[in-house]
């Protein structure tokens, strides 16, 4: 049995304002937050409809009803099961290894599709500008497959984020030197633009270099999305 | 002024089973329905809410009120104007350079980005099997950002078409040959399975060759979406 209130402070986590104010977030699906228990995420609340749907949790688990679900639920079918975990610390983020910095991505399926990229390609830091869309969003939450408790995301001031890096800072562009003839480094920072306004000149001062990724002559295709094009660097720069 | 037979028509086409009697499909918007107009695509007719929204085209632009726009859209916020075309002639697709096979893809958005990438890649042929999702359903043609009229898409038994192919058919899997391991002749095939199942056992038979994208040692991701999969390839496959 649920408290109406308990259902009432769920739903309230639907707001950024209000995962914020709390450190909280909602993850649902059995799959989701299987995922998320077995990544070692701090735990706050576990919801079933059935017993042993979920494993591997200290966590006392509430059995709730099926309409219950449905008034904490985000989703139009939920899914048997829905918890509440805290957020990743406020960390500062480091500069170790390769690093990839957002400057105000905006689509939750792309910044979705990015952190399940840099999970692949084994990036740990993603320091995004306080503009980009919160990773804690329920569409970006499930873009990511699970990848969001297995790297650390941060959100900052770019600026003084890149004025302290000591490494090589690549910024991706339309035209610049092709990818493929960049020799990286093993570590460094890459830096992805907004969808519509690529990289902002207030962050394209802290670049040392330039890349892109060439499309074939006659292409008539005038972009690639982001999450795509970060899909092919990550997979450069990590190209054995 | 447009008659109520012809708004019921162009919302008819909605429909695959229309689109395919007809031959026809509706494009939305401003810049897509430019972009189909540049690229040469056979017009059946054009309409706009204002005069001058379109160039290019000798065929007559007809005139339309907002809401007799809305009443043709598929959109909750039609932008302005919106055409109908006529589809791709159904040749058989054939083998030169590279070309990419779709078994069974499922979600527009995938399909959607993977004929934009054919396009910036410079790939011609795309062949998807009966089962992949319709090109023209107006999801698709959205992510694709009106690359479709620069790739030729083509709806085949899959099994005819590789069991006569004279060249490499390489399949695009969790687990095997590194791609970058690789070295890719000018011309061939990659086959991209289906979201959940992968490629079938039908067509397996006919690859000579599996590749994969590895992923960092410890990463936790099951697996990468498979437009995200295919941009890396293409990638490679184009990589000089």
């Amino acid at each position: 049995m649920v408290a109406k209130s308990e259902i009432k402070f769920i739903k309230s986590l639907q707001l950024k304002k209000n995962r914020m104010q709390h450190g909280l977030f909602v993850a649902e699906g059995v799959k989701m937050v299987q995922d998320l228990l077995d990544s070692g995420l701090r735990v706050h609340s576990v919801y079933a409809t059935e017993e042993g749907i979920f494993s591997g949790t200290q966590e006392e688990i509430t059995l709730i009803s099926a309409s219950d679900l449905k008034r904490m639920s985000s989703l139009r079918s939920p899914n048997k099961g829905l918890a509440v975990f805290y957020m990743h610390g406020e960390d500062s983020p480091g500069y170790e290894g390769w690093n990839i910095v957002l400057d105000d991505v905006q689509d939750p399926g792309n910044l979705g599709t990015i952190i399940r990229l840099c999970d692949w390609f084994g990036i740990r830091n993603l320091v995004c500008s306080r503009e980009t869309v919160d990773c804690y969003n329920p569409k970006v939450l499930q873009a990511t497959m699970g990848s969001i408790a297995r790297v650390n995301i941060s959100y900052t001031d770019l600026s003084e984020y890149l004025a302290a890096a000591n490494c090589p800072v690549y910024g991706s562009y339309m035209a610049a030197t092709p990818v493929y003839s960049s020799e990286f480094n093993a570590n460094g920072i890459l830096v992805m633009g907004n969808e519509a306004h690529g990289i902002s000149e207030n962050v394209a001062r802290f670049l040392t270099d330039k890349i892109s990724i060439p499309s074939a002559p006659g292409s008539g295709a005038e972009s690639l999305n982001v999450a795509t094009a970060t899909a092919i660097l990550l997979y450069e720069l990590k190209r054995p």
